[in-house]
């Protein structure tokens, strides 16, 4: 039977900018900015991130510096200055800053009042190959580590940018009916095939969501949402290869109307078994990198010019799927417009849980305090 | 001498979103939206008809469906779906509709309520190499035929589309008077040729405007607008060919700055004459697929990068002219700033009977029921 | 110290189109549009300044003209015509227009109304190498010469579009603290070098302003800025190579967020030096062509793609660099933002006098009337 949605709260879990009441909430949280391994030392790039520019650059040290985008002086995008130590000169005339943000000189004023002129920063932090930063008004809080991850095996780390609201990659993920149709095998035939749907259970928990998946022969599959932006699943080996992983996945807006995802997986393989892993992953590179990119496939798809059907297997297709389907509900879906089913059940959960928190915050009440215990499961029923 | 346009009425014919006047009234009647032939059967495409997004698709029968853009459970594009026999199934959770738009499977309900929910469908009429729909609130009207092109002979169907409002299309090809100069031979030279200027009349029929271009030698050449968007002219043959031609072109807005124009010719040839003619085709076809788009090419002409003048001959440099004396105008011209002429009779004539409609449209009164004779005559003086 | 800016006088120099202060302001003065050598006799080309559209053509006679955009016909693009002698002809149907923007031949019509169709013309005036107009309401004021550039030697002439105001630019050219670090040379180290910064002084003068900067060794550099948007500076030859040169740059606004510098340079050299000249500057530009444009690698380096500091050497790079600086302000800077110091003082200069002089116009007052002196005199102390 259908589920009516209530249009009463109509919380806007979407816009993320600054001043904003998602944002706000987002922005209480460590987000991954970059891959630690694209930030080489002495270098400075421009980020954006829920539709504010930052400056972020590695200093001599190592360490990983978020600054203001533009220098106080006149304006100059901080990005494209020296980094000095672990400092950074603006491109212009030279101020320089350090990694809290506070000038230290001011090469050509006569009589400094670098001791006046103060950017904003924000704290960083690296682990396990992505640099994650605190964008938040109050302190940062402790930086929440995922023994899942820091299991013995192969890390794996990567990021990819989607053309559509990061709310639409947080429904798809809690989502697990969608699989065997978006997913569906390269054998897949269109006449009547019994699909092996899961039946969905979710609830809240102490850190989230946790979602069952129950599928035809009984198995049960555990995925795990962690508020607020997090999905935690298990991934399958390739066919008749090793390597369960662990796979997490964080969906932080660039704008209001796309949003990058930073993924780690934590790779059950060692010795032989991860060399061969990455002689597979390397050989898969190679190939790839000669395709039009999973970002133009899918803008072909949804402008009509290929068949999303038609795309031979490479190793990114489970990719293309996605922004295929996420991508074309449009970059902000009308959600005034659905018809949600009973199988929508933990998207429901997650709305509901958005908007309790998001009004909480509103009305200065109080937020749940997210909790995760040491260890998660996630399982897969294949 | 120098003709008044009132400013009086300022009926808008040039916006056909939904809800406009000019979109209802083009929505009265079928209008093209695909060539037969770019639709593959068991595939779907995305289509922009009057700025609104629909799914096209050719079921396994063969015929061609038109139902709505988005899914109804949550968006999803439904043209990046599966065809299956003449239904459509999204991508993302795989509801199935019927080309009635009824929906008619969710495989991820366990209780499904498909029979409440319906999308838009339209209905559709393939003729002679074109996809027509019908897009209008009333019962679809009966569907026009064209003896003219159902006599012995080749059909030629193409389509193309330019950056500017169907009108500018629909105004040239009433206005005979633009030939000499927008398509003057490649060997027009620009010291006081004698341009063969035809004068011109133009007068209301019972399905739109008959207009009649005299030239010098006293030969007159008909040519006919169907109203609301169709032109009917005679082709000459090239130089020293075979094969008049009767040529109809519907100009159907994508948006309120762009349009398709869908055309169908019937060649007089027949036997040896039609080989030849297919051939000396093929081979144009295989010199234009390797030069820039004719769409390319004005637009280096109206950025100034090349002269219009210095393009060498090939086979589509009329339609190169035409896209930049129209788009030359503006995708939108201000009609405010025009200064019309007695030669402009038939434009004013245009423009006259779409503001009676219109205003006719907008006040619930009568609509002028277009009719048209068995057959038209267009002749060509050349 | 910190130097306060006023925020009280918000007059807006930045934006330039028609109806506003500045755009007023600056219709005042002859501007370059085009290089001369870009403008082949009997051929016409759409150009952009200050926000309006017109057409520029070079007549038979080899006189360039300057007309309105569009026909006053039915409004397509003059560009797109035909000159015949000094006249230009509309593609759409034959209009012919002088080079006054008087209608002199409509030739469909029976009875033409030629004389009373005119369209807006600007004088024009063409001057080592680059071709000036006129675009003020009153009458055009005399030409000015620059003898500075009549002397003897070889003239080099050239124009680049920059993405960003011009009104970054005019600032970037009266501030000389900038070089150093926005130009340092390939081999500067990022560690404690002495950068030679000069010590600013500026003055109102005749003309504009003069600018002065004391270097370490006590040598003094004297560089002009003339009224409206004109920067007069002595460029050095490139190491040990012959040549100073007398440099003119005009920074004329496509837009608000773009514009053109059109650049006269005297170079002093003569005879086998010359020869010398023009062929480094020949073999210079058989390299540059097959580089990438400075304009993109500009937007590379802001799109945080490549580092500007890994930039290989190349003849354009200075050029390269500018760009950085100044669209890495943003098209149109946020000035309320600003932290200005007294090394800035030639800029608050600047502005107080564009702010004094827009504000006359604003309320009809007596205009500076800005007089330059037979011969301005640049030095370098390098």
């Amino acid at each position: 039977m259908a589920i009516q949605t209530e249009p009463a709260e109509k919380i806007d879990f979407v816009h993320t900018g600054p001043g904003t009441l998602a944002g706000k909430y987002l922005r209480r949280f460590w987000q991954p900015v970059y891959l630690s391994s694209e930030l080489t030392t002495g270098y400075a790039v421009p980020i954006r991130i829920m539709g504010e520019d930052f400056t972020l650059y590695r200093g001599e040290s190592g360490a990983a510096y978020v600054v203001e985008f533009r220098c106080a002086h006149r304006g100059t995008q901080l990005s494209v200055g020296w980094v000095e130590q672990d400092c950074i000169r603006c491109f212009y005339h030279g101020w320089k800053y350090d990694g809290t943000g506070q000038c230290v000189e001011q090469p050509a004023e006569s009589e400094s009042f670098a001791q006046k002129i103060k950017i904003r920063s924000c704290p960083t932090k690296e682990y396990l190959g992505l640099i994650f930063a605190y964008f938040g008004e109050d302190a940062a809080p402790p930086f929440t580590r995922y023994a899942e991850l820091e299991e013995a095996g192969e890390i794996d780390v990567g990021s990819y940018i989607r053309y559509c609201s990061y709310f639409n990659t947080l429904e798809n993920g809690i989502d697990q009916t969608h699989v065997p149709f978006t997913h569906a095998k390269s054998s897949f035939t269109k006449f009547g095939l019994n699909w092996d749907i899961p039946q969905i259970t979710a609830e809240e928990t102490d850190y989230g969501i946790a979602m069952h998946g129950r599928r035809k022969d009984g198995k049960v599959r555990v995925n795990h949402y962690l508020m607020p932006n997090i999905l935690y699943i298990k991934g399958s080996p390739e066919s008749g290869q090793e390597g369960w992983r662990e796979a997490f996945a964080w969906r932080v807006p660039v704008d209001d109307e796309s949003h990058r995802s930073f993924n780690i997986a934590l790779i059950h393989v060692s010795g032989d078994a991860a060399q061969r892993l990455r002689e597979r992953q390397r050989q898969q590179q190679e190939i790839i990198v000669k395709l039009p990119s999973a970002n133009e496939m899918a803008a072909r798809v949804l402008a009509g010019k290929i068949s999303v059907h038609d795309i031979d297997e490479r190793s990114d297709l489970v990719n293309i799927q996605d922004h295929v389907a996420q991508e074309g509900q449009g970059a902000i879906p009308d959600r005034d417009a659905e018809r949600l089913g009973r199988s929508d059940v933990a998207i429901i959960l997650l709305r509901q849980i958005w908007r309790r928190e998001l009004g909480a915050l509103a009305q200065g009440g109080a937020l749940k305090q997210w909790r995760r215990p040491e260890k998660l499961v996630a399982t897969s029923g294949v």
